[in-house]
């Protein structure tokens, strides 16, 4: 493999010295983009731009091309593990995504099988193969994941959710059903990024976007438990190097501790966490990702240079930050504004690593 | 004014001795008790109800027929604020609230009034004393208002949001804009809130719903200092005794401390908080209200005696705590199991004060 030129972000997460704060943004190959929204509209659908290797290398190396980033990441979409479940994922305009099938009973959930990447997702390791090649080792190439929770609150609920009705009554009320459950999707996501990371992925992220929404019990329970049983699982060094796992959990500020604990190397924070707060809450066990609200890049570039100087400051001097959004960037986000952010962590950060 | 046969609720707000844990359930008199849908369907609209004071003491009254339940709170919505500033508030089925003017410039701000209770909220006050008198002293009368940061959220952005685009957008780029519409929401808030007291409100609630999507330092600068601003601006002793404030801001966990500094006597805590972290957290500066998952309702009764005997165990012996659910019970909650959990903290907390 080609030698890697910036590995600022790899060693970040390891917590070794750096010369100024690695950055890059979820969700950076997106709507934002006009040149995202060019190449979706000759690939037809997201999956398709998703399922096609030469179209999901091409958006992804499209935000490298217009700023500073320390990291690529692989495009796709967190919920191809239960479409490759045949439930059958589509995405109606304005909606977000749906499946055709529910998982709702004992039934449905002994039915489920658990995922072969090479056999169901060859689309994926294909794209992480295509666009490692084309980095050439620009800047390393992350994986991804929803976690075991968060996947299943789509496939229980059949979509997005305001209230979990559905999953939460599974969870309350057939523990041991949404535990079978979970335990499936755990094993099939260490297969699916053991699979990424055999392609070529450097890091992976395990995205937990509603880990948040569960008691502070039942996040241990039903989410942290499957994170860790993946972080177990997964294969912690390739190409002579160690490969650094992400955990990411909106909303769970108050519960950073118990993530930290779990050997990943990263967590990433939402923008509700104070990051010098957190950081003196997990010590040197991990790196913290984060975590500048996205509703930032909505105002003048001299304010989002400000909260970029505000969130430094706060982490402090020395290595094991990456600075992130606190979630996707917005697609009404405006370009030039992901630039002043991007820039802003390039120019204020060198003097925290001095 | 009649004897208050029941103080339980104001006793333990005051973290004074009680026999037991005194219990109401937020949106108590709500759409999941079919005399509550009888009730509506003859009202009219869900704002009829509010508006006429007879209807709105009816349902008010509705869920303390069915269970031993530690006080009663106003029948009403928390945009009625924004409706009275004439921005049009109305219900569209299964799509939450919205209003036809949205407030997003600095005209709109300037051109919005602050509320005058007397004159543009009677019909709230008239309800207030309407079930002042049918309660007769049964249990004390909880008044509320909406925070003026969550007010402004539906105003700026017309209704409610996943992403608050809008209103952060103005909150970033106009925050001098921001600071005003919020200025004027708080002394509304004043005004209604000391409004509902005169009438007969014996405590009162804000209720910041959207304060959770604010940044650790947003939330300080516009959310907490307005609720501090009404705070102190509120008649705090009325018909000889404490009124007593409850703050909750959904989603807030993790900044507790600060809203223990306001001055409240209580904070309201969603499920994603430890209780008895929280507990530790705030000493004997406020009491906490909370706060079961409602979606654990779903299960059996069983599984939601065993988690109110968690959360009991949870805070400990002694007074200050209110037993709640961690925000408001779900439309599709069976009546029954809602009986099961209010009978589990009558019959499992009095262990707990002796």
């Amino acid at each position: 493999m080609t030698e890697l030129k910036n590995d600022r972000f790899l060693k970040a997460l390891l917590r070794e010295p750096v010369d100024r704060t690695p950055i890059w943004m979820m969700r950076q190959a997106g709507r934002y983009l006009p040149e995202y929204r060019a190449s979706r509209a000759t690939a037809g659908s997201f999956m398709d731009l998703c399922m096609n290797a030469d179209f999901a290398c091409e958006v992804t190396m499209q935000p490298l091309e217009r700023y500073p980033l320390d990291a690529a990441i692989l495009f796709s979409d967190i919920l191809t593990i239960p479409d490759a479940m045949d439930l059958g994922l589509y995405f109606e305009t304005g909606e977000g995504p749906k499946f055709k099938k529910v998982v709702r009973t004992e039934a449905d959930v002994e039915a489920l099988p658990v995922v072969n990447t090479a056999r169901d997702l060859s689309y994926v390791t294909k794209a992480v193969s295509t666009i490692r090649r084309e980095l050439n080792g620009r800047v390393p190439l992350i994986g991804f994941s929803g976690s075991p929770w968060t996947l299943a609150t789509y496939m229980v609920e059949g979509g997005s959710s305001k209230d979990f009705r559905h999953v939460k009554a599974m969870m309350y009320g057939q523990p041991e059903v949404m535990h079978q459950m979970l335990h499936k999707l755990a094993l099939s996501v260490i297969d699916y990024l053991n699979g990424q990371i055999k392609a070529g992925a450097q890091a992976v992220q395990i995205f937990d976007t509603w880990g948040g929404v569960l008691s502070h019990s039942a996040y241990q329970e039903f989410s942290l438990k499957y994170m860790q049983q993946i972080v177990d699982g997964l294969i912690r060094e390739h190409e002579g190097r160690r490969v650094p796992v992400i955990l990411f959990t909106k909303g769970a500020g108050q519960w950073l501790e118990s993530m930290a604990n779990t050997g990943c190397d990263a967590l990433g924070i939402d923008w509700t966490t104070d990051i010098g707060g957190a950081r003196s809450r997990v010590g040197d066990k991990v790196a913290l990702q984060g975590n500048m609200d996205p509703s930032v890049l909505y105002a003048k570039p001299e304010r989002i240079r400000e909260e970029v100087g505000n969130i430094l400051a706060s982490y402090g001097k020395g290595t094991g930050q990456i600075f992130n959004l606190g979630h996707g960037i917005h697609q009404f986000a405006d370009p030039e504004h992901a630039k002043a952010f991007i820039e802003a962590v390039v120019e204020l950060s060198p003097q925290y690593h001095k």
